[in-house]
């Protein structure tokens, strides 16, 4: 059996790169992008935006499993509340808006996308629980379901696109859009993996912290889903922060196409499609996290040798969390005492004089004070780089955890300060 | 008893209004002065910073009763480390540097107070655990104890000096100094009670992150001084953060002068003297949010009908450190939809059709959706204010509490990204 997709970098008019690329630092030379077969992507300007596709719609040719994880925010968007309400795993569409989040609109969020989704269903013929909702933007805000509507009825005479402007269609302050696709070889099947993302603030973990929707070309049962989330997330989506604020509407959801059947009681099987999966879910967190908004420069703390996972990836997050060294890594100040200090802040009970912290490799303290034979030319060149790594030894312990996160400075100030006017 | 004691608003030259007044927005009009009887007061420019006054030694005239408050970090500065390991309750000298936190130092940076406090102990005849010590400023960075020395020769040369001149001499990003002065009649006797207290960045609450002194005219014990601590932390300098970020050096001590006795055990007269205590705490505290680094406008977030106390904490603390929240009010923009992001990422659970919002008294949103009578108008105006004033209803308890932020701006980022340069 063979398969007309296509994996190959996205030509872009100088217009639409101007707009998506502006002023990121880590903006992609090139785009990943896919048509897929087995489900038909469409994307519309339904009027979120002033200008831009804003609403995208995805129908699975049958229906397909799927795993979600949602925000742990104690004041959950509409559609989270929904789909986590009526949801069992079946998909037959999507459907994701953004520029509006339906988060904090009460029971008449609620309604709206009982409003729109039952339309939805007609149309397609399928159950209304067959359908997954996501809304991304300005929160507490009402709107008129019959925005989306007015493009559901449009839906017959569209034509198909692909995973690029589905994803350019959720972007809401990104500057770039979030694609990723992936090609294995499982018992002599080609299995292609895609997905796309958005994100750019309001990122903390628990869990993804933003919107991120992930193909795979073949059969999953619900349980396997769920393993392959549970084994991926936490090195990728749930290690990114861009400014410590979890979003009302953070979403993941992994589906998979009834394409091909591949056997995953074989441990190799499950082994080489998880290792896509992470490729994958990796790569798409880390756009996300260098779209972090205003972001200058990628800070990569690795944290070793602590006592357990936990309070490494604790200290990871308050170093990468914090407004003292984040602004520091802005001035392109290898400030070390700040990084004590979060290692400090995180309550985790550490032996200072145990510590050793490093630039790259370019050691800035250890044994409790400051490295004797510090080099700080070299570290004045090393944190003049785009991504820095701060290397945290803790020397009490075997565990280790990774957190990415951005630097605080003018151009961050600028676009929140300035979001809604 | 007659003192000859002097409250009174300080004339300064205008230089030194310059000098200290540049760039804060609720900058004193004038500042309370006190030159106390019962210690000495003595600053220095040591040569810690390049110009001002940077060391502060204070000498009571006999042995005091003292109770001190840390930083619950765990990378505490050797200063730190060293009160809590020495320091019984009794004091008879306290030394403050600013310009170098003496924070992360290691076994050399316990040496060096080891060191000068030796010098200072021998000059005033008095045990070494009887000298307490804070250091603030610059994290990691060893110093010469001569620098300190050097000082405490000239000790017996120097003129006594008042609270204003301490307050200055521990300044670092501080805009201004912070002192507070309060007299009261306890069983026909005046007491005055007078502090100063330090503090601009770095502050997060667990404990009182900043560094803060405050004197009693009257003996104590200590138990009943841990007990006004208890009674008066959590409403004073726990309530106030800047950045999030918990410094190092954190340290409030309240001492008792044995000046005059009252009798503690009337409980009346234990309410009054906890009445002022809180007053002159919460003055200073307000003081150093309002010195926020950078500060344009202060936030204060009152969570109300909470289901617990620590419930309430939770949620204010949550809003005033989002930095969307933050960058929010910086650009005059009511955005309320961060606060409910805010709430949700506290994790605490709340029912959100019960939750109502307001800007002061202009209510954005109420019954988990948008107050359907929302005056724009009114809150555009509103938002404009020095002091904006959120106030969160959660409706489900009957427990309240108040958090102190700043909104997060450009200057912040110029102080902190500059701060070593």
């Amino acid at each position: 059996m063979k398969h007309k997709t296509s994996t190959k970098d996205l030509q872009l008019s100088s217009n639409e790169r101007l707009f998506i690329e502006s002023g990121s630092v880590f903006k992609p030379k090139n785009y990943k992008n896919f048509k897929p077969q087995g489900n038909k992507i469409y994307t519309f300007h339904a009027g979120f935006k002033k200008k831009y596709d804003d609403l995208l719609i995805i129908i699975f040719d049958s229906l397909v499993n799927v795993e979600c994880v949602y925000s742990k925010t104690s004041t959950p968007s509409a559609p989270i509340i929904w789909d986590k309400k009526h949801n069992n795993g079946k998909c037959k569409a999507l459907i994701v808006n953004s520029g509006n989040a339906n988060a904090h609109t009460g029971k008449k969020g609620i309604e709206i996308i009982k409003h729109y989704s039952n339309i939805l269903s007609k149309k397609i013929k399928c159950k209304k629980n067959e359908i997954l909702i996501s809304s991304t933007g300005i929160i507490g805000e009402i709107f008129d379901p019959k925005i989306i509507i007015n493009q559901i009825n449009k839906l017959h005479f569209k034509d198909t696109t692909h995973i690029l402007d589905a994803a350019k269609a959720i972007m809401t302050t990104d500057t770039y859009p979030k694609t990723s696709v992936h090609k294995l070889l499982i018992d002599n099947e080609i299995i292609n993996i895609y997905g796309f993302a958005k994100g750019s603030g309001m990122i903390q973990p628990n869990m993804g912290t933003m919107l991120a929707y992930i193909f795979i070309e073949c059969k999953i049962s619900n349980l396997n889903l769920k393993k392959l989330l549970k084994k991926n997330l936490n090195s990728t989506f749930n290690s990114i922060s861009v400014d410590g604020d979890t979003s009302t509407s953070d979403t993941l959801m992994l589906f998979s196409l009834n394409k091909k059947n591949i056997n995953l009681k074989k441990q190799k099987n499950f082994k080489i499609l998880s290792a896509a999966i992470y490729d994958i879910m990796f790569n798409l967190s880390q756009q996300v996290i260098k779209d972090g908004e205003g972001l200058s420069k990628l800070i990569q703390a690795n944290v070793f040798k602590a006592k357990s996972k936990n309070q490494a990836n604790n200290i990871a997050f308050s170093i990468i969390n914090s407004a003292l060294v984040k602004t520091a890594i802005a001035g392109q100040d290898a400030n070390w005492g700040r990084i004590i200090m979060a290692i400090g802040k995180s309550f985790e009970k550490v032996n200072q004089n145990k510590i050793t912290i490093s630039f790259g490799k370019n050691i800035v303290c250890t044994k409790g004070a400051i490295y004797k034979k510090i080099d700080l030319k070299k570290i004045n060149r090393y944190i003049k780089n785009k991504i820095i790594k701060i290397n945290v030894n803790l020397g009490i312990g075997n565990c280790s955890s990774t957190a990415y996160g951005n630097d605080l400075n003018y151009k961050y100030i600028k676009i929140n300060a300035d979001y809604r006017s």
